[in-house]
């Protein structure tokens, strides 16, 4: 132990199938409880978390990002390994590093980036399930792709928003957006500076309908311009969501990787 | 219902982390009575059912096929999706079709295909947990390779045996054999004529002590020469362990695809 407190950030990975989200609540099984818990152990004192997104239930992340404080005086290894030996195993962590006072994990993040898996297949998976989003119907996926690009840019997303979204403008800004097929699976990536309530689920959504040839491409710029919730059809499921990476403002020298879960 | 028995086979998936193995116990989890009880249900009578390969406790499959009997007459498409209505998530039917009265999922099978998926990382996964090897320590795919070559072709795989293994003889054909590295996985790639008790992940545990440099090469020439299963080191586990295609006795005109599971 020592007077000054120390600000460490950790990089991690979970399968949120089990959990009712990131962020802590009474009675209910959340990741956010699950982390702060492994960290008291190896601080021997209690320890309160920051994450860079705060991940609905049934969601997963393999590039999370979280900030801490602490007296504890441990070694970047001891944080690691300890910490992984009080996680539940659906938790990993896989770096730790010392960071500046003023970092953090949410304020300081300048983007982030998720993938949403979806299994094109007659039949359901199994080693696969609650890990992607499975659909019966065939997805044309450039069709979706061509769609997707009518997101980039800065744009009011409030079709794209879940009702009790809480963020104070609607205005996002798509950094990067494309939908690919690889055999079975279609993968939705998408970088933005930050995103709304359910925003990715509620474009994989909008995508996936497109992609059955129900709508067609043009829909997207029309719910761009009415900016009604109402009309963006159903919000897509959680399972094949990941946060996958967060961008940091560049003098943290911070630069996690970009960890993209890909299945065959 | 008719009076004649029509036969059936089926190709399955199941991710065998929950079970105690493929083979119905009493008062035990198992992938068969999970099968018997979700086809009973279809059939609206008891079944009974014969697959290629009996999978151990943890161990994994994306292309097992079973066979049954049954004087129940219903389409494919309802057995296949009626099955998997009533199946446990973690197993799913893929396809049905009708067989000859003589086809064995066994017997009938001319060899079989597993891989053996290795992660290679400091820290432990979360999302593939119980479904790939984790190691920590650094593995050479390339010396991993060469070593697995040279169980190409026939031989006595004593070595490679479980003590309690009841097959009649320790001959068997390696048809191909190769280790390969993606990313951070490593991939063992094997087909046999058939498989002895725990020979996939005995040799995988070989191959490993060669990969991180313990043992050399020849080490597999000279177990393969000492018929000793004292000599040959631990089994590796079975997370990382999928039954992946069986291929049968051309007359059946039955071809089940290889579906290798990839994970990045």
């Amino acid at each position: 132990m020592t007077d000054s407190l120390q600000r460490l950030a950790i990089g991690l990975e979970y399968d949120g199938s089990g959990f009712r989200g990131w962020q802590i609540q009474r009675e209910a099984r959340t990741l956010q409880a699950q982390v702060q818990k492994a960290l008291s152990r190896v601080a021997d004192e209690p320890v309160e978390v920051t994450c860079a997104g705060r991940t609905d239930a049934g969601v997963h992340a393999t590039g999370q990002v979280i900030h801490f404080d602490t007296r504890a005086v441990r070694p970047p290894r001891a944080w690691l390994l300890g910490g992984n030996s009080h996680l539940s195993p659906e938790l990993s962590f896989h770096w730790v590093r010392p960071v500046p006072g003023d970092f953090h994990a949410r304020f300081s993040a300048r983007w982030r980036r998720y993938r949403y898996i979806i299994l094109c297949r007659t039949t359901r998976p199994a080693i696969l399930r609650r890990r992607v989003t499975w659909t019966h119907r065939p997805l044309d996926a450039g069709v979706m792709d061509r769609a997707a690009r009518l997101l980039l840019g800065e744009h009011d997303f409030t079709s794209f928003r879940a009702r009790g979204c809480q963020a104070r403008t609607p205005v996002r800004t798509v950094e990067e957006i494309g939908v690919h097929r690889s055999g079975d699976f279609i993968h939705l990536d998408i970088r933005a500076n930050a995103f709304l309530h359910h925003m990715v689920r509620n474009i994989a959504g909008v995508l996936m309908a497109i992609g059955r040839g129900e709508r067609e491409v043009e829909w997207v710029q029309e719910l761009l311009r009415v900016r009604d919730r109402d009309q963006a059809g159903v919000t897509a499921p959680p399972d094949g969501l990941y946060l996958v990476q967060v961008g940091y403002d560049p003098r943290f020298d911070l630069q996690p990787p970009a960890i993209l879960p890909t299945y065959g």
